[in-house]
């Protein structure tokens, strides 16, 4: 059988802030109208895919090329809204570097949120939270997400474990070892809204672990017999996470 | 109940090529020797831990520090030798800082080959063999791994099918969704040997997915409906594949 197929979805996407329907006009800032110029070399008549998170996918053309100033008209819908799996990543601010890849990898895997944490053996004094807001965007325009996680406040563990909404599970990787398989942990399936905690490098103070391990929503999971680094931990934790619990079993948008 | 316990391992893990047993007194390289004495400072009378991948985990101890060359003598047995999981990753090589990052995670999540294959759209004309195996010896130091994975020289993918063991397993990341999802994929547990398969950031062309669909030992899993990057897909399979048939059920050494 053969069917007239809808057009290929445009290579570029952009996240943007505005409102998204048929015939918007959406202001893109000034460093996306440089890189859809300057970067892509878009010229009037190029196409592109918009998201903003609530509105869903849509085809947008470009209008006008100016200098500085790209102007789009939004045509169709390419995909409706649909959420992420609802899974926050808690995590103990790394090396820079680190801490990038721990951004990029936690958005193309799927977390709805951010959220920096201050522990005893933190060394980051501070947390440029634009900047990790500035990789989520980038790795969501590139993983064909429709959502960007949002990025939380950097504040201390045991104030955000003080504030923790109590249906929402939390659960700590533990480097040394204590906690269930992963493959014990996640066997039921579906299990939001959830939250992966990780520490730094140098661990949790026995304190911490002491006051995690008396939470009712708390329990911990194991991630087998190699020391894992924290990003890594990070990532395969995720993977599993969305493997067993979250929406694995879904496909691309491409085989939709 | 009290136990007398032994004194905690080293914290300086060093991999070395010689044989070890109670009195050897292996070689350190120039740069092994210039990292314990300058870097980490150690002094005569410091505790390290050797391991060459056949000997099992041994305690050494410094005994002289020269201006260039480090001595020891290796003391009593920490850890027997045990073999990782037989699993290899054959993957594309992409670009420098991503390469790094699959074969410092790879080791981390514990193959026993790391496999760069050349495909039709692979953009790395050369690799770093060198390279790759220092990361590896790093990340397996650093992850208490008893062994480093090998690295194979870099051939075209069709030459390693064509020599392809048969009895090992080979399963394809297949980022444009096809393929079953990990938990139906990795449900039955254990199956070594088996190896990865992950392509460039390009894809594999249509005429290598159909070579490979045609392989009796080869099968394809789908990695959810975001678009993961090679070095994401990378640590995600192989974190699912230890956690649901490999070792994840199983502790660190701290542990045992």
């Amino acid at each position: 059988m053969t069917a007239l197929s809808a057009p290929p979805p445009p290579k570029i996407r952009l996240f943007v802030d505005a409102p998204l329907a048929a015939g918007a006009a959406p202001a893109l800032s000034a460093e996306q109208s440089h890189y859809l110029l300057h970067v892509m070399r878009a010229q009037p008549g190029s196409e592109v895919a918009l998201f903003n998170g609530r509105d869903g996918e849509w085809r947008a053309v470009l209008v006008e090329a100016g200098k500085r100033v790209a102007r789009l008209a939004v045509s169709t819908l390419l995909r409706p809204q649909r959420p992420e799996p609802d899974l926050w990543l808690v995590f103990a601010p790394v090396k820079r570097a680190r801490i990038d890849i721990i951004a990029e990898k936690a958005t193309e895997l799927g977390v709805s949120a951010l959220v920096p944490v201050l522990t005893r053996h933190t060394a980051a004094g501070r947390v440029n939270e634009q900047r990790l807001r500035s990789i989520a965007v980038e790795a969501a325009e590139q993983s064909q997400r429709l959502t960007v996680p949002e990025v939380f406040g950097y504040r201390p563990l045991d104030a955000v474990l003080a504030d923790w909404p109590k249906e929402r599970r939390l659960i700590l990787l533990d480097e040394t070892g204590g906690g269930q398989s992963v493959a014990e942990a996640f066997s039921g399936g579906a299990a939001e809204p959830a939250a992966l905690l990780v520490g730094p490098e140098g661990g949790f103070a026995k304190s911490e672990l002491d006051a995690i391990g008396g939470l009712a929503f708390a329990s911990s999971i194991g991630l087998g017999p190699r020391i894992l680094r924290a990003d890594t931990a990070v990532i395969a934790a995720l993977a599993c996470f969305q493997a067993l619990c979250g929406d694995w079993r879904s496909h691309p948008p491409s085989r939709n």
